[in-house]
């Protein structure tokens, strides 16, 4: 056994056991958000596309302003997002996505995917955008980028709180297994969007 | 004189005295941000657009779980934005602008533009995005529309810390005086970049 550790952007440290042996890329214990953050970062220095993270949504309930030094938040709440949390710009075109990962096996839950996050990607999908789903399942490792149309259709199709793999199969595109960046989607958007 | 209250979304109290003669549509002392986010909603209702604005990016220090209660977050910090604050899509495309407003009345000083943003909207541009400023003259209440590329053209020629009403009123298009949106910059978004 062997102690890894890794620092995320906002400082916490995340320690997690790992097996040498069974260590391929695909099992360094990386998130998925960590993975596209690093993506969108390789992205935008290697001028392909520019796209960044919301910040997450706080509501401001009371600030300390200190002599002599910065402001301090000293109550606030997390609010719900109205949106999906990644958005930007790819060849002049609006691009938007969400990120999501389950430790499930056959089937991907809809739990997580709040109403007024759906309704943000259908309206995305009817004004033009570029609209997507990062779909990761943890266990086997692996990615999928689908449009959100087909996913939401795929929702609707079914009395179930879930969405099968066997169709995020048919209707995405498995992304090859990459290191930098780690989760190459772009090429995926130009071939679900062309 | 009378006095007026109105209340910012982030629950700051704004008053201002006006003279009630001199009250057109103009006066009222709405703040240019609390004008676009009525606009960027009506867009959104009448399905012009979707276009959001970005949450303040604040940097997360302690955050209490009380039992039977939501989080509350006890310490935080405002960062400095790295983007603008509005992005967004129209006809399939990314749009993506910063609003500023002036006190002063012959040129708009830069110092509320900091280097992560002039970045950000050269980045935006160089991607086909259709990036811009809206610009107002609060005293004469005048609002204006120009692109970042013009903006930046005009910062980068002169030796000021300032670019001058003039150059502004050339480049840029001035929006007429509408009620509902209150600041309807999307026919000028087609003249500058059709």
């Amino acid at each position: 056994m062997r102690r890894l550790t890794f620092r995320y952007p906002n400082g916490k440290r995340y320690t997690k056991s790992a097996t040498p042996q069974k260590m391929g890329k695909a099992n360094r214990g990386m998130s998925l958000e960590e993975d596209i953050n690093q993506s969108i970062i390789h992205y935008r220095n290697t001028e392909r596309a520019i796209i960044h993270k919301k910040p997450t949504p706080v509501q401001i309930v009371n600030v300390d302003y200190p002599k002599r030094s910065r402001a301090k938040i000293t109550e606030a709440y997390f609010r719900q997002a109205s949106t999906t949390d990644y958005n930007g710009v790819y060849k002049g075109r609006y691009v938007d996505f969400e990120a999501k990962e389950t430790h499930q096996v056959q089937s991907f839950p809809l739990k997580n995917l709040h109403e007024h996050q759906i309704t943000h990607m259908q309206e995305i999908d009817a004004h033009g955008g570029f609209g997507f789903l990062i779909l990761r399942f943890a266990r086997s490792q692996e990615t999928f980028v689908i449009k959100t149309s087909d996913f939401l259709h795929l929702k609707a199709s079914t009395e179930r709180k879930s969405v099968q793999k066997t169709h995020i199969e048919t209707y995405g595109v498995k992304l090859a297994n990459t290191t930098l960046p780690p989760v190459d989607f772009l090429p995926a958007v130009d071939l679900l969007f062309q």
